[in-house]
């Protein structure tokens, strides 16, 4: 970070041509909620895959019912040359985007591209004002998407006192954030940043990067966090019983939350297998498909707080005696995560504990009016609903995705192909679709049919009347 | 067929259950105008990727600044048992579904999976209460997606006399539509149940399936439509001069039209070319990416007739002297085409071909009251926009698709990589993703925010007061 703090220029500009124009009531109202759910990762062809299996084809799901739906442009750009776009983001600039109204590139954290200023979020401009705020998710709570509301540092990675200066993930990725140490007067890691803020619940996992020594202290991360005010709970019981005079720091688990659903038998998405013949050229030989896949309950999800028991606490916690209102942001972080490893199943379970929450939210918003419910996503994924039979199957030749492939069983009977060919290695790659937004009916006329993601900061800031 | 009519019996129900309910006038007023343009495959990538090059990453092209997004559900089901839905469609099956209402299988026009009856379509509805009605698409207009509001028959591929019995398509695909031919009492071919029709503009390609004799004549099926009151054009300035008294058949290729850009240089989406250490490892050797290309002018588009050109002639003829309103279906295909065969640039150009269309159609609409203008796809389409860097690069190991890749350098100066990785053959795959729904004005508060393929039906045919 550069402590020069980059104001929300571009709002009344963006204000100006969309929309999105407030109209301020002069008589005493219920004070104004935002609600923020992200689906990492979730975008058409994820939300189809979930519906078909959670609802059948011809079913609903809730966000199909939303009263309004609009799509999202994701912006990011080079960090050498910010004048240049990039077409494909990552959760770390396109959560800073939604989160401060900055467009800026992969990686960074409340963080300018290039200049590595420091960004205004809506979480800092909300406590200015006088709002609570909240961040909820099943990552680890110093992931990307949910520290881009709180945290401003240079890269992503740094999540605790360890990854500062020239740390190796993997082994193989440099990773070193030197410049935001707290011996030169940064502000230290993001579990750190976390730790001494002012949100007033903070659930999620990431109990490893809380669990190390603080910079420049005998103490964790974690004690740092209790004497700055937060209750500590790592269980549901815990999170739910947390005292109300004090802030609230959920920690579930050491990393990501396990995801609810899996396949059955520990199974992969796996290569079409073709024939000898078949690699002297594609048009001879044949190809044995994987064998079909069965979802069933994580056995590793245990007792794991779901994710609308976090939002139901969230919510009764930033709503009690507070006649100023708040923003929470909701993430459902895994259906990026399991898209990355072809884990089918795993993106489902986790896109229904969104709709769960999507449902608690809504139900929140039927009890207090003046509640904004937006629901979006922060990028695309590589997951594609393709074809179990090939369209060209009466050519009799050999066809299949060079990907891998999940032939998922779904409960209405039929198989479900997923296809994951972007990148061979360990992960899939992003994609650049258009992301789709979806808004209760406080939305309707508030929300374009189509925003850039940085104006998405500007329709939550104008219904909150933060400036 | 069989000639038995499916009435389109879900009509009540639907409408009850969303909220197309439509408004009856009591005082005459214009007469009403649906125009109903499809871009076949033409799902949220489709229109990332050609924004990034038309307009620019940050801009907007006339489908964002609609008054109305939704998202259709696009259904279909397997032939042999039609209460077994499948999770990807086709053109024939998601036409017709616009077309009468009915979930049908792939590869069928106007027609019902298993049991082969015959659809009512919106443009039998139209005709038959004195509207008229018009289908304009860059493909032949035998294909798909144009002639399954028209014609009704088992097999897309029966698109003129020859194919009707025992064809073989490429020498591999058997086709038979043997119980359709007019020696049993059946309607023919596709182009010889257009030539018979009473649709009052059919313009687009496919001169090749009118050349061809007719079943059990003497005469081309080209001269049996000229018998049955088409003023036959095959040119430009032929379609704009057409006499107003008589039908209008415009076919202005052999084939589909072509495609108005191309790669530069006629290259083509390449493979990325692994090391020889990279086939022991995935982890080992390195990774060429193909070099970037270029969109070109396609020199064999030539003096075509544009897409806009076809709308607007359409519309001049359909609106001219007529107080009974019409429906026109205009259908930008080789979205579709170009995206099988991995060009890139031909997806590109014809999507600026679409919503040059849809100037035409809004242009309309503002002059006329009363017209509907509806945007949608038929069916999701492999193109993918990936990152042109992995998004693990700082990993330093060999990233790349398994599949084809067209990185094309956009006119804002970014490369922007397009993966094709659904099927290693000479075509890829169509996907199951929802698809995207637009409307003017005139569809706000009749077209719920998502609704599934044959509900486009209900929500045009009560707008028409069709019933
Ligand atoms: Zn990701
Ligand atoms: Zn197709």
């Amino acid at each position: 970070m550069k402590s020069t703090i980059l104001k929300p220029l571009c709002l009344s500009l963006a204000m100006v041509s969309s929309s999105a124009v407030l109209a301020v009531d002069s008589e005493p109202t219920a004070p104004r909620n935002v609600i923020l759910i992200v689906g990492d990762g979730m975008d058409d062809h994820q939300i189809t895959i979930a519906r078909n299996y959670l609802a059948g084809s011809r079913g609903k799901i809730n966000l199909d019912e939303m009263a309004l739906r609009s799509s999202v442009q994701v912006l990011t750009v080079d960090d050498k040359d910010p004048s240049r776009p990039l077409y494909v983001a990552d959760s770390a600039n396109s959560a800073t985007s939604m989160a401060t109204g900055e467009i800026t590139s992969r990686g960074r954290i409340g963080t300018s591209a290039k200049y590595d200023q420091d960004l205004v979020s809506i979480v800092d401009l909300a406590k200015q004002a006088g709002l609570k705020a909240g961040i909820v998710t099943t990552a680890n709570i110093t992931d990307a998407t949910p520290s881009s509301f709180v945290a401003k540092i240079s890269q992503r990675e740094c999540e605790n006192p360890e990854m500062m200066v020239d740390a190796l993930i993997y082994k193989r990725k440099p990773v070193d954030c030197s410049q935001d140490v707290k011996a030169k007067g940064g502000p230290g890691s993001i579990s750190e940043q976390l730790a001494a803020s002012n949100v007033d619940v903070l659930l999620g996992g990431g109990m490893q990067h809380f669990s190390k020594q603080a910079e420049g202290s005998s103490k964790t991360v974690l004690e740092q966090a209790k004497e700055s005010g937060f209750y500590i709970a790592d269980n549901a019981s815990d999170m739910k019983s947390a005292p109300a005079d004090k802030k609230l720091l959920g920690l579930f688990a050491e990393g990501n939350l396990p995801e609810r659903m899996a396949y059955e038998g520990e199974r992969e998405a796996e290569q079409p297998d073709p024939s000898m013949l078949n690699y002297l050229h594609k048009y001879l030989g044949s190809v044995e498909m994987p064998d079909t896949v069965k979802c069933e309950s994580n056995a590793a999800f245990g007792d794991t707080p779901e994710l609308r028991e976090m939002t139901s606490v969230a919510l009764n916690r930033l709503s009690e005696k507070n006649d100023k209102g708040f923003f929470l942001m909701v993430e459902s972080a895994s259906i990026d995560k399991a898209s990355h490893q072809r884990r089918a199943c795993g993106q489902i379970g986790e896109l229904q504990q969104l709709t769960e929450a999507l449902d608690v939210a809504l139900e929140f918003a039927e009890k207090h009016e003046n509640t904004l419910v937006l629901v979006t996503a922060d990028h695309g994924q590589a997951a594609q609903l393709m074809p179990d039979t090939s369209l060209f199957k009466a050519f009799d030749l050999p066809a299949y995705s060079p990907g891998y492939v999940a032939r998922v069983e779904t409960p209405e009977g039929v198989i479900m192909a997923v296809n994951y060919a972007t990148n061979g290695l360990f992960a899939e790659e992003h994609t650049g679709v258009n992301v789709p937004l979806f808004a209760n009916k406080e939305g309707v006329g508030k929300v374009p049919t189509m925003l850039t993601q940085p104006e998405i900061f500007n329709v939550m800031v104008s219904y909150l009347n933060l400036k």
